[in-house]
């Protein structure tokens, strides 16, 4: 099956949309997804950007919140911008590392958004984290722990340098396996149109 | 007929996309769209970029470039990008706030964007948009005179004046009767289907 990469942030809110709905779509599509958790953060600081751009330009961000509002609407989801904004993401995208690593990425990915965006949880504190860990069916105390090694935080690092490697300045990005790169929620559908037709080509 | 508000400026790419479409779907959701060219120059200005996003994070201006590239293919239109980028739209602009008067916009509209993003020619050529409005049955040097005139300047600066004050700071932007207002080439659908909901609303 051909594979599409998923790149977010925990703290990207249009990259909790693509992430409420890509399993779908991709069973839809005859679409893998892979699951690529990274730190925008890295990446806006090299554009001499401090912040969120949705923090710096208050016009825009309040757009972005109205225009999510309305497609959640859409499609059955709460949303709320997170208080601070944006969120504290670094704990959930390390154990984002460990749930790649052991396979349960998609389910995790899920919960903590879930928590973030529609049940107003803080994902920056420990006790979110290790919530979603438990309902998933596994150890918090142990998971966090691990979050805490030079591996996984070297994992992260190397992660998001790979980020910026690809091409990647914003989130959710999703890379087919012919490394064609797709910017934004409204470019899910085209991501996988094209990568399920990598599959149809003759051989 | 319920009005739709389009915001463009003539150097704006995804601009093109949606101008060159928006009558079909309008007529389609039963939606009357109002151009409303501006200058988006000042609007960048008051967010402290001195240029269009798309040169100052080279990244994202190769994405658009791309972006663009693949959704034009799809919809059978042809797409470069202009030299130099963005193209210098003053003159256009000036020329759109006279063919909005007389009633001619769209088709102008069209033409010059089609000379510019297909055809590789300079808008900020008189030459070009001459051609354009000769096109169209206009007399060029009667409406190239016109476009130098007090009055003329001062509409089109109190339109980009009233673009920022409407909470625009990009290009396209689709306003609705009741305020609404969506960004971007990929919201031009949503824009519709809310605009065509307000004439179903009970009286």
């Amino acid at each position: 099956m051909p594979k599409l990469e998923f790149w977010y942030d925990f703290a990207s809110t249009y990259s909790y949309l693509s992430a409420m709905r890509i399993e779908a779509l991709a069973a839809a599509a005859g679409v893998e997804i892979a699951y690529r958790p990274f730190l925008l953060g890295p990446i806006f600081k090299a554009q001499g950007l401090d912040t969120s751009p949705f923090v710096l330009n208050p016009v825009k961000g309040e757009y972005m919140a109205r225009d999510i509002a309305r497609i959640a609407t859409n499609r059955g989801l709460a949303f709320h911008v997170p208080e601070p904004f944006p969120a504290h993401s670094l704990l959930a995208a390390r154990i984002g590392m460990i749930a790649e690593e052991e396979g349960w990425i998609g389910a995790f990915t899920r919960a903590v958004f879930d928590a973030e965006f529609a049940g107003r949880a803080n994902i920056a504190a420990p006790e979110t984290i290790a919530q979603a860990v438990a309902g998933l069916g596994h150890d918090p105390a142990q998971v966090l722990a691990r979050a805490g090694s030079d591996a996984v935080k070297s994992a992260l690092r190397s992660r998001s340098e790979a980020a910026a490697g690809k091409g990647i300045f914003g989130a959710p990005t999703f890379i087919s396996e012919d490394g064609e790169l797709f910017w934004g929620d409204d470019r899910l559908e085209q991501a996988l149109a094209w990568t399920g037709r990598i599959d149809n080509r003759p051989g």
